[in-house]
């Protein structure tokens, strides 16, 4: 979840609270989306609307999870733009600034549809019934363990198990330490509010990357022989690494680049349909420097990295282990759904 | 010059003006120390003082070049902190925040010793004339072409000629481009108060590395066979690079690690006596990232980048240039003047 709005004890446009720790809200609209609809939204073709953004990790995890599962012909998305307003992610890539399907201009239009004393912050991703036009859930954690499970009747032919009940515990598990450290580590070394936090977060950070270095050396992905939930959720921030959170979020022992696993472990899944050709590099990049005015007063865009080098061979095929086992690799995207290749990396987008 | 105070148009603390490219005060003192003493001021062993930091690259010219030619005895040197005030560098790193020699807290109080009016930007490296109390120079520029000319008769037996005569035309050629494009290029690009002034910036810095990659590719130094001023020039920069420009001054193309003749030309000059010993990696993070509050409003210093790799294998020797041709390498600096172990590469400073 990348939020826009503010916690109530923050005022806009300010992540940083001076001499604490970063502390994520945790706290998210439940609501399931489940097959027997027991919280009163049933899965249903075309019934809901995936609100995303390119650039936010949490959201980029539906993304992936949607385009692996084939699940773009039943659940349609929307986008908002890389830079909010204080109050909310808004429309602003689509003509007039509306989403074509929910008629908004903001996504906090759908939080407030269904709670209209809605306060707490406006997150991507977000699901949105479309006949209501209320938001259904802003959980992003439950969200696509929920599209591998309870959508699995709609899911494409041949399309991964992403969550198999085997691998559960691991994954859970593995996820857990890659959200603490990683996903949300990023986060508390960007904006720590002390020399102390900082420091502490980078520590944990950088730990847990030399671990998961160790365990990606002899196997191709984090839990058994094909992709799961759990590279998905390392993925995100990892496609990020370089581009942000190294420079604008300090995270900068090494770039990703450095650590030979852990890079060739990107490229890989970065190459592998469904993953790289979701990633919005400029638009990532936009995201993170222009809204974070406390740490980038700025505002100014760094014009680097270069990019082309996630295109070079990765040599991880060798380990064996293959991306979908015996299922098959998504479709390319749709034109309207294709990420503009001035965006991307060379070539790739092309 | 790394500046203190700052010019007329700035607040104090602020270093980048919205909408403009960043412009370097370029007007300082000339006075000149020669060996005529035509300014009023002759060289003479013991009756000026070096003021430099560690932290700045321009002083940090001045300090390699002292250790070079053996200056130590006859040119004593002062230190300020890297986290000066709004109004100047101060000794707080001296016993009771004092220069022990002039006997001051403010390096300011050395200009207005010597100008009661003056109002421009507090810059080091400066030399003062210690009975006095008076700043004779602050033209760094000047400054260290000078100690290879003026003082000459006072060098080190076996100090090397860093200026040599047949080669002044190309050193101050090339110490031009790199002045423009690396050595000011970066305080264009983290300073540009626009986005396309940053751009520019960038692109002159990255056009002019890959430039100078080419260059050194066949050649250990800059120009003629032994180091010369320009490779002190282009070292205190790169020196710089990965810890501070890289990320705080947006720098980010690709860290220095990752051009490999520049990077192995710049370990080369670590790790040549009198270059590496003069590097203070810890004040020079702590200045950038302390100081200008307006880039880095929180004032959070990285941990990283990982240091250890300045002292690996260059392999540079292999390009038969000899560091010093027939002259010698510098004694290692005195235990007044050793950087700290804790504040350099790890065994480096052991």
């Amino acid at each position: 979840m990348s939020t826009s709005q503010t916690d109530d004890h923050r005022t806009p446009g300010r992540y940083v609270s001076s001499g604490v720790e970063f502390t994520r809200d945790t706290n998210y609209i439940s609501t399931r989306i489940t097959r027997d609809g027991r919280d009163g939204f049933p899965v249903e073709p075309g019934r809901y609307r995936l609100v995303a953004a390119r650039a936010c990790p949490w959201a980029n995890r539906a993304v992936i999870v949607r385009r692996l599962l084939g699940l773009e012909s039943v659940l349609s998305m929307g986008l908002c733009g890389p830079v909010h307003d204080e109050r909310s992610w808004t429309f602003d890539l689509d003509p007039g600034g509306v989403d074509p399907v929910l008629g908004i201009p903001r996504l906090r239009d759908a939080y407030l549809a269904r709670f209209p004393d809605y306060s707490r912050g406006i997150t991507v991703p977000a699901v949105v019934e479309v006949a209501t036009g209320h938001l259904v859930t802003n959980d992003y954690a439950q969200m696509t363990l929920d599209f591998s499970t309870e959508w699995s009747h709609l899911h494409r032919p041949g399309a991964p198990d992403l969550y198999p009940e085997r691998h559960r515990d691991e994954i859970d598990e593995i996820a857990q330490l890659i959200f603490e450290d990683v996903n949300n580590g990023v986060y508390r070394c960007g904006f720590a509010g002390s020399q102390s936090a900082y420091e502490r977060a980078y520590q944990r950070l950088f730990d847990r990357l030399d671990w998961l270095e160790e365990r990606l050396a002899g196997q191709r992905y984090l839990v058994g022989h094909t992709i799961t939930e759990a590279d998905i959720r390392l993925f995100t921030t990892l496609a990020r690494f370089d581009a942000v959170y190294h420079g604008h979020f300090k995270c900068n022992r090494n770039k990703l680049t450095e650590m030979p696993v852990l890079w060739s472990y990107a490229r890989d899944l970065f190459q592998t349909p469904g993953f790289g050709d979701t990633i919005d590099f400029a638009q990532i990049k936009e995201h993170y420097y222009v809204v974070h005015t406390d740490i980038n007063p700025t505002k100014i865009v760094p014009s680097g990295p270069e990019l082309a080098s996630w295109l070079t061979p990765h040599h991880r095929e060798q380990l064996a282990d293959r991306p979908f086992g015996d299922a098959t690799p998504p479709e390319p995207p749709s034109q309207a759904e294709r990420v503009p290749a001035e965006n991307t990396v060379p070539v790739f987008g092309g």
